[in-house]
């Protein structure tokens, strides 16, 4: 297709919808740009309307520099308000929906939605998540630490570790008993630390009573583990974040509980094996027995009833700002019966019910389009669209697929195309209101740190951060990334070490400062907090983006070629000419000059550069 | 991707799943192929198992030719059990989906569906469509037809043609108030003539009671018209067919009935303009009141109720083999309320409660992939992934799009690989087994006959219909097409022209041929029956797809090229090496070669060959 298609743009943020987040019925304008001097004879939205296909004729609107606004007025007729853009020129119409552009007819699948009276969490644009393992953090009060031996539990006993010293695996620490003593006070001492990095929501792995350090193998959902200080601590917690405008995101599975739960005392309903009656274990582990939503009562004490497990959190004193599904993807769906369609909706309802801005994220590593369209969650933990993109095109082997001793030998070097596609196969089936909360992380604590894996080097982790910015959605910092914390890939022990306070390496400051800059600009600067996004370039293994909103342009260069290589960014697709300064926000100096092609610049070997443009 | 990806295939056949149409549990096996000397280190199949994915490796099986074949046993674990492949090789892994190879991974919207306890109606596989308007199809009996002055609807009185002749467009005609005289014995009395052309099943325009010849303003669902035959006629019509082996669907407008309806009258529920209280009409158009299903009685007597409209025709003494539904795309969508998504389950299922294997067809234009997963639809009217395609191929603009003034003045010339995205568009995304329901169409009685179209001459009459042996699903031909009926394509009387029975032009003599043909291979070969569907090559305007089952492969070439052109057909992807014999099905010669890129063929001007392989 000519270059001039390429200028060809729009999305659903307020550069281009006159509101974003409309009501039923309410009247938006809807703008889509171009090249001023594009041989284009007519430019045309298309809307259903009642299962009817309406074209609408665009105006010309405003100019702004090469680029030609064009606008046309439409109702929010429906609950998902659907619509394209074609081009008409005199021997092509160029089609445009949220894949891009298309010489031929496109199907609805990535048509722009707008949603109707949908509330998107009015905290988001230009939130800055940090995810943190509670156990691991901080010691706020050494008093609250279990005792060496204090519970036995699974044939394991506690053991605590006196120092915050490098560990390696220990048999305890692979049974979640050996402990370092992270409470919540812990973290109340560390927000300051936490507001100087930037941060403004957090997200923490389970706090509710269990034995374990990670409490994914919960005993009670109605008190928070009394070794992290109880429910008091989580009060005082969500009372200090929100005093200074920060965020609370708890985690929870509801899918399965821990063996030693009072409700499988209770005799509250779990699945059952066929073959011997025991307690059917999540993934085969049996002491994650796993609950049974056939039954109503159940249904009543997680979500439907006033007192509610997922209701009772959200509000005070503990008043939490959402809520993350552990095994969200497989949750309710089992050989017996699949009843998740028929929970997430009354589940997610139940959340909003009681606190219409809350955040819902759900653990999910694959395609996930269909729990995104608005109704149900927010964003799932974003490794499809995000982490397991970013972590491919920065040299390792897919998160996923290298579970599977089959792929586990194939050593494919991504190229900036795949990235392209395999985002697009994530965001261009979301609506804007959507993709603007994905959570985008590329650590967790169920994923080695990128910068403790083998082939990685510090570029190749600051590419990462910088893709954080230029992605739609929020960046998620996983606790002590930030500082190059120690650890190793091979267990999940290697990326739950405790934070090492005090004595950060000179890479961890390195690190702070990549990451300081990277906060600064996702909070302060439109363009990264709820701005546009178009891919510039996607030439070998260098991926250039362009994050903007109005006048405001960034564009983020992204290389991992072992080479310098010269490339040609053709900013005039986003109306601009060259970089405003000679460095980078990194302070790299930028080597290169405006050409007839566009701006020629020479990119250093595995480099990330990132300019605001004029 | 290398030229050996191009090999791999699977598909939803029996050619590649041990039972296409599986019961709840039942373990299958899954087939897949490619060259037997690819670079494959292993073979996945990816099944998506209670949320979680599976990932099995399959086993090489048997080889055929250059063909490896891989086979894999799973089990039909939910109602749509999805898969998807991988190979690995040791730089890259090749996902295979519905759309294809692909280097990344892939999202799960275009995964292979097997459809657990579907019951695909048993009779399309090989089946034929004859499409008929039947006032315009053969006169039975003189005595039937409505005599000069009759009626006056809508302001015009009834006008009775006396001869067969073609017609201009008249002023009754355009108010459909200018009768020809066919009627359902007419059709009886051709039965010979559809068996004698391959037909296998006929389509109806509505019979039911109504002034107008199309009778989409329909005054009594309960009776045929009379001036067809009335119910008699019908029960008459259906036994004859049924005694031949073949089948009778019937069009009915649920969404609207004509102004002079009884329910009119006896104060069913309508919709009302809030304006003035008028009945408000289906597009504008005042004499086709639209329904407001809100009101229950009306769904009891449509579909609801024991002898509701849609189950009574269902039945003895009528026992029609299916429903098409009138303008079904924009069904029970209205500003104030959308019911489609509640009523579409509920009235496909009563229609398939009463009769199993119906066939239920939709109109709709457009993409209604959400309408073909199984439980609502068996196939739209498939001008989007059929007939707009063709035609638009064939030269013509595309028949939706060219509705709208802003792209009337658009010359595209669509190339072949645009072809195939189009088709993908709509068949990457359904199961095979509704794929395999697909009514492929080019004209209809809303379409201008493509052989009266301007640009369009025998050649690409013909390309249209080697199509419809080359697409997934059932060949549907518009009355009168085969004899290359008179017509015009401005206005609808332009294409409703009566059937010329007795003087058939020597055109028309050369259409039978080809139809004949057609239907002839339609009906007795498995690679058109219900074989596999590969795309060859799509260069320029040259098409070439291959219809396989077993041992035996057809090749079709369909060039819209205006010169004859050289192209190496890859038959080996096929398992082939050249043709089987020295001339086409239509007895064209072949002229061509094998070489060690595959087989050279001299493709004529604006030709399609079609032959099969050895």
């Amino acid at each position: 297709m000519e270059f001039w298609t390429r200028s060809i743009y729009s999305d659903g943020t307020g550069a281009f919808v006159s509101n974003p987040l409309p009501a039923l019925g309410e009247e938006v304008v809807i703008r889509v740009r171009c090249f001023a001097d594009a041989p284009v004879e007519g430019v045309f939205l298309r809307q259903m309307v009642n299962g009817g296909e309406k074209w609408v004729q665009m105006e010309k609107e405003s100019v702004s520099g090469p680029l030609q606004y064009y606008a046309a007025k439409i109702t929010v007729n429906e609950p998902r308000c659907c619509y394209h853009f074609a081009f008409a020129g005199t021997d092509s119409i160029v089609f445009y929906n949220q894949q891009g552009t298309s010489l031929t007819l496109t199907d609805d699948s990535h048509d722009f939605v707008l949603l109707a009276d949908y509330r998107k969490p009015d905290w988001v644009d230009g939130a800055v998540f940090y995810q943190i393992f509670p156990e691991r953090f901080a010691n706020g009060r050494e008093e609250l630490t279990p005792s060496d031996g204090q519970y036995t539990y699974r044939g394991h006993s506690t053991i605590v570790r006196e120092s915050w010293s490098d560990t390696p695996l220990s048999v305890e620490e692979a049974a979640g008993m050996e402990f370092f003593g992270g409470d919540l006070y812990g973290i109340i001492d560390k927000i300051p630390y936490l507001k100087d990095l930037g941060v403004t929501a957090i997200y923490l792995n389970p706090v509710f009573t269990s034995y374990s350090t990670h409490k994914y193998d919960c005993n009670d959902y109605e008190h928070v583990d009394i070794h992290f200080g109880g429910d008091e601590a989580l009060a005082a917690l969500s009372d200090a974040l929100h005093a200074e405008g920060m965020k609370l995101i708890l985690d929870i599975s509801i899918n399965h509980t821990g063996i030693e739960h009072k409700w499988v005392k209770e005799g509250k309903p779990f699945y059952f094996r066929k073959e011997d009656g025991s307690l059917e274990g999540w993934w085969g582990v049996e002491t994650l027995p796993v609950l049974d939503y056939r039954n109503e009562e159940l249904r009543d004490l997680v979500y439907r009833g006033k007192d509610a497990v997922l209701r009772k959190w959200l509000r005070p004193p503990y008043n939490i700002d959402g809520w993350r599904f552990d095994v969200a993807d497989v949750f309710a769906k089992h050989d017996d019966v699949q009843l998740a369609d028929a929970l997430w909706p009354e589940i997610c309802a139940a959340i909003r019910e009681e606190k219409p801005d809350a955040l819902i994220i759900g653990e999910h590593w694959a395609d996930c389009g269909k729990y995104l369209q608005g109704d149900l969650w927010n964003t799932p933990m974003n490794y499809y669209g995000f982490g397991r993109v970013i972590r491919q095109f920065a040299g390792l082997e897919d998160l996923f697929l290298e579970r599977n001793p089959g792929f586990a030998g194939v050593h494919y070097q991504m190229q900036a195309q795949d990235v392209v596609r395999r985002t697009e196969d994530h965001y261009s089936v979301i609506p804007q209101a959507v993709a603007d909360c994905q959570m985008n992380l590329f650590d967790s604590h169920d994923v080695p740190r990128l910068h403790n894996c083998g082939p990685i080097r510090e570029a190749q982790w600051k590419m990462a951060v910088c893709a954080q910015l230029l992605w739609t959605g929020i960046p998620c910092i996983y606790y002590g990334d930030e500082v190059a914390i120690d650890g190793y890939p091979e267990t999940d022990a290697g990326f739950r070490y405790p934070m090492p306070w005090g004595h950060f390496s000179e890479r961890g400051e390195r690190h702070l400062e990549i990451i300081r800059t990277m906060t600064h600009l996702r909070r302060t600067h439109p363009a990264f907090a709820g701005g546009g996004r178009m891919v510039l370039l996607a030439e070998g293994r260098i991926l250039v983006i362009a994050r903007f909103c109005g006048d405001e342009v960034y564009t983020g260069v992204l290389s991992m070629e072992d080479e310098e290589k010269v490339i040609t960014l053709p900013l005039s697709l986003v109306g601009k000419i060259e970089p405003a300064e000679e460095k980078d926000v990194f302070g790299t100096h930028l080597d290169g000059q405006c050409t007839d092609g566009g701006y020629e610049l020479k990119v250093p070997p595995c480099a990330s550069l990132l300019f605001a443009c004029r």
